[in-house]
């Protein structure tokens, strides 16, 4: 042995899994756009343009979102339980209403202090609060013992994808393009991505022969198919999903025997139609014939992270199982209990999001006031930016429906293909990395999602507040085709 | 297909090493001291016990262990930054010191707000307050680049064990007894562990011929033993790593290339000499022989969960990388940024264990004087417990050195075996219900965390308040030995 060896870990030798997954959303285009954050706060003056506008990640509170004042106060006491013992400077002198006070008390009867562990599957009485949400969206039972409290959706989908993969045939199906959490946790567990296209002229609703077709091409390959992804709304697409594909989804799964995990961490921002649940659709379904689907297994996952709350740097959320088998459940709640519990402040979160102020409380009529303004905010500005990408050249894009992202196409001159082969790049990548370079604003290429062969996207959020960094890109764009038709 | 074919997902054909991972601090004893816990609230009155004593879990505030007002204080400030605007109230009527507003001033600052995610790797401003903390403490310089904030220390290992696990071939030296997180974690993912005994007789200490033994064996035995785990201070055991004891581990560290993994969780629960971290220790040894230790690659995690802290339920952590190769920090990165980021409160949390109050500063008194009280809490009463063990027949325990736990053998007599065996348990697992249904207090088998062949012990902390719990202890035992014997 040499005196240095070198370290012993080294790219080759490492976890392969872990250099298979990719995680766009967070990738090359992100690093760069802190590099110039960062070149700009330094007081670096040769950039062309005097801020960076982080549209690659559903970030609200980065950007414009203020947080939810009645969710704040509480937790301002649940930090600091001693505040209690001065109820009139909290409301003579901070403003805190009695409804803030109330609630703060009785969440801290349940956890104790938001700095003990709770239990591994989250606060029973918070989960109780959750199953009371469900029954009131849905119109139908839940039960606590079924909602398991996580950091963030994330961690539930993590949670969940590890139960569910035995090993390297394990397949799910997810949809193209996909939020890349789906593909990096199934790199990781080395289990079977099986694609499904969203259809785009459908305004990226689920094609029910698509689904049929990879599945049944997948199993005819050797792949036990047992899962399928939804994500409605969806993300990256802003899709917001019609009953009928939900139907047509839940009769699908039934046939072939497949959890249904539903990501429906948007449910709130939906702008056209409402939002429907799986788990009213299953219940409804279970209901109208009576022991067809009662086989049905159905996850589906919330976040504190999006929606009017906008949480994200909380990680607070919940999934429900619903017809889970009970020895599968306590793998799943030995699974969560390895890393312990979920953020005690997050789990709190969770409540107040599925519990706000009622109307006649002393807290409703600001929290009401504030939800409005921000679903009205996201829903002008998603307006402003659909608007601004039909008046560019070679973009469609379909009216927004939901979540916070548009997905345009783009179609682009043959000069910028090849421009981007030889910078090694996709024509999509090369596209987000000179409007970047050129504007300030971050956004992430389709190919970090998936898409159909031959076609082009981005993914933008509608996040930022402002009609100036729109206005960049459309600038941008003009110059890029320009130069490269 | 039959009408009603069952769930697709059972105990046969889910994911099997999720099955096969086991994790006692959280299993059938803490589940049914919970079910005790309920039964109590709603008033069953025939239980033989009046509360439940929760020493499975090192939760310090579940028990007696008050918040630091400090870090409280700020934390509410951040949770509701408007409280800024009234800065008279905050001081004059709700006793907030003006280091209080700064430092929360600060730290918003640089998170913006608490509900935004953070960079992956966490807030790059308190990655540098880590790494002045880490230079102040081991007299070594230290990088922010190399920190990586976490959901506790246990999101970290999971990370780092992520990435250093290549196969089912990959072996990682565990000591036994160890905190159950290392062997599930491998279970999880298909690694194999690489038992080492430590060594009772001399305070649970390292013994490098066991060490060098286990790892020559599994060497043998085709196992790529890739990094060693230690503890320090120990959990379960409780002891305190001698100087000597971390120099050889980092020498054998260094001739054998095992990355080296110091969940170093209590190093400020000490009681005997000091803590002495790995990093320091190899720095040390670096700078005295040069060359000869330049390629040890050192990964050591802390958390606010432990110590006079004790906030488990905020997951904020972190750990430090030495000695790493750029392209494999680049897959950690990436890893740790597909579940986004550490909860920012957890976060800021860490910011305020690593940057107390100073002597000067206004909220300095109240701090010493709280972080001292609980420590010297914690000191008495494993005095405490430690003494009622020494009179208990059978029963051996090392004087208390540092962490939250004792860690005592107990020896029973035959009787119990036979009965543990009738009831399909093992003697020590037996012991621990016996001992919780008579008294409400909920132990760790010592089989939950490994134990030399043919001994027993059970791991309870020293957390829980007052003499009356030890007192029933002492009780059931004499009468469980009696019944046995």
């Amino acid at each position: 042995m040499s005196s240095n060896p070198g370290p012993r870990l080294n790219i080759d030798n490492i976890n392969s899994h872990v250099r298979a997954a990719k995680y766009a959303v967070r990738g090359e285009l992100a690093v760069r756009s802190e590099e110039y954050r960062a070149a700009l706060l330094n007081g670096v003056a040769d950039l062309p343009f005097k801020q960076v506008i982080s549209a690659n990640i559903g970030n609200p509170q980065q950007l414009d979102q203020k947080p939810i004042t009645f969710f704040r106060q509480v937790l301002s006491i649940l930090e600091n339980p001693t505040l209690l013992n001065k109820p009139d400077v909290l409301v003579d002198h901070l403003g805190y209403k009695p409804d803030v006070l109330e609630r703060a008390k009785r969440l801290l009867g349940h956890v104790g202090s938001v700095g003990a562990y709770s239990a591994s599957n989250g606060v029973p009485a918070i989960r109780q609060s959750v199953a009371e949400f469900l029954e009131r969206r849905d119109g139908f039972p839940a039960n606590q013992a079924d909602i398991y409290l996580s950091a963030g959706a994330s961690s539930g989908v993590n949670t969940l994808l590890h139960v569910i993969c035995a090993d390297e045939k394990s397949g799910i199906l997810i949809p193209i393009p996909q939020y890349p959490l789906y593909s990096a946790s199934l790199a990781l567990l080395n289990a079977a991505p099986v694609p499904y296209l969203l259809d785009e002229a459908k305004n990226w609703g689920t094609d029910l022969a698509t689904i049929k077709e990879a599945h049944d091409k997948a199993k005819a390959e050797g792949i036990d198919v047992r899962a399928i992804v939804i994500i409605n709304p969806g993300n990256p697409t802003g899709a917001s999903l019609p009953e009928e594909d939900i139907r047509a989804v839940i009769d699908f799964a039934a046939q072939e025997r497949l959890v249904v995990l539903a990501d429906e961490v948007y449910q709130t921002n939906v702008f056209v139609g409402e939002f429907i649940s799986f788990k009213r659709m299953l219940r409804q379904m279970q209901r109208d014939k009576p022991g067809a689907y009662d086989h049905v297994e159905l996850a589906s996952l919330h976040s504190v992270s999006k929606g009017m709350v906008g949480e994200c740097g909380h990680r607070g959320g919940y999934f429900e199982l619903v017809g889970f088998n009970p020895a599968v459940q306590a793998e799943i709640y030995k699974f969560v209990s390895i890393m312990l519990c979920a953020p005690v402040i997050g789990q709190c979160l969770v409540e107040l999001m599925v519990n706000p102020p009622q109307p006649g409380e002393a807290s409703h009529d600001l929290y009401r006031r504030e939800y409005d303004a921000i679903f009205d905010g996201l829903r002008e500005r998603a307006a402003a930016l659909h608007k601004a990408f039909e008046q560019m050249e070679g973009v469609e894009c379909g009216a927004p429906q939901g979540s916070m992202y548009l997905f345009p196409t783009i179609t682009l001159p043959p000069g910028a293909a090849e421009a981007a082969a030889a910078e090694g790049r996709s024509p999509d990548e090369f596209y987000c990395m000179r409007l970047l370079e050129a504007t300030g604003v971050c956004v992430v290429p389709g190919s970090g999602f998936g898409q159909k062969e031959g076609t082009l996207h981005f993914r933008t959020t509608f996040l930022a507040p402002g009609t100036e960094w729109v206005g960049s890109i459309v600038k941008f764009h003009q110059e890029f085709m320009d130069k490269y038709r």
